[in-house]
């Protein structure tokens, strides 16, 4: 199955300029859905004991993924959301600053976490969760994404991570 | 399996005086997980075309219960994520509003969609999202909540809508 044909490109958006890959024919799709998930739980990561993923995108692959490897689910999330103690990382952004957080008790010591987003961009919310897996304890398994935009920087900032997608966007 | 056992109780919540309940050990547990999409996919609601969820806690639900009953899943998001044309639907809040908007191809007309969200409290964002549904055209099929508070006007605010819960809080 062609998985870039559930992409579509929607120009302008966010910003004039930008070439947009909309995920939601994917989600529309059982069919797309399953391949993805079957896909990103077939890659050799070694032993994988938590999945991770970032809100609010990440989640939509996240929990079928953990799902899939019988493994728990765990939340990043954005600064506030999350109840119960956290950890929390900065990340810069093209301007400024933003934060992600994990539960303290989301991840144990030694734990092989494999994280998901949908994109990978330029990999700043992703440098950010590795750490807070690592703040908890844990080891990151692998970085994995359904889109990875080849053009930017995403893969550079993660050097040193273990770094997998399912369609190249170049 | 007593689902109650995998949410934690976190007081003063986001603001002193409420106890929030936590579902991060429930997405922590593969089992509580597929119990909760199982029951959730059980449920006597009639025909089933789409899940639609709620950013971003619903994503949690929304996509394995899709998987689960074999139909595609619609994303309802806060305004100005969804990057094609949408729907939108403005909603009060305790100060002020709120939006959300919906994919105008997310859902067909005369399509039968399932809504399903974390949590029924005061059922503002829920019932903004059966509104979108039926804007695309689309039938609410039922509001289903893993957890329900029901000492919040939640149920009443979505009347005439067929509301279902896996778990209330009195």
């Amino acid at each position: 199955m062609d998985l870039a044909r559930y992409l579509r490109d929607v120009p302008d958006f966010p910003k004039p300029g930008i070439l947009f890959k909309d995920i939601t024919p994917m989600l529309g799709s059982t069919e797309a859905m399953r391949e993805a998930i079957e896909r990103l739980g077939r890659l050799d990561v070694g032993r994988v004991d938590k999945v991770a993923a970032i809100e609010s995108r990440g989640f939509l692959f996240g929990v079928p993924l953990a799902l899939r490897l019988g493994v728990g689910f765990v939340p990043v999330r954005k600064p506030g959301k999350l109840p119960w103690k956290t950890h929390r990382v900065e990340y810069s952004l093209e301007y400024g600053t933003d934060a992600v957080e994990i539960h303290q008790d989301g991840v144990r010591a030694g734990e092989r976490v494999l994280l998901v987003d949908d994109l990978l961009a330029t990999g700043g919310t992703m440098g950010a969760a590795c750490k807070l897996v690592e703040n908890c304890g844990g080891i990151v398994a692998a970085c994995a994404f359904v889109v990875e935009l080849c053009f930017l920087p995403g893969r550079a900032r993660l050097q040193g991570r273990r770094v997998e997608s399912l369609l190249q966007v170049r």
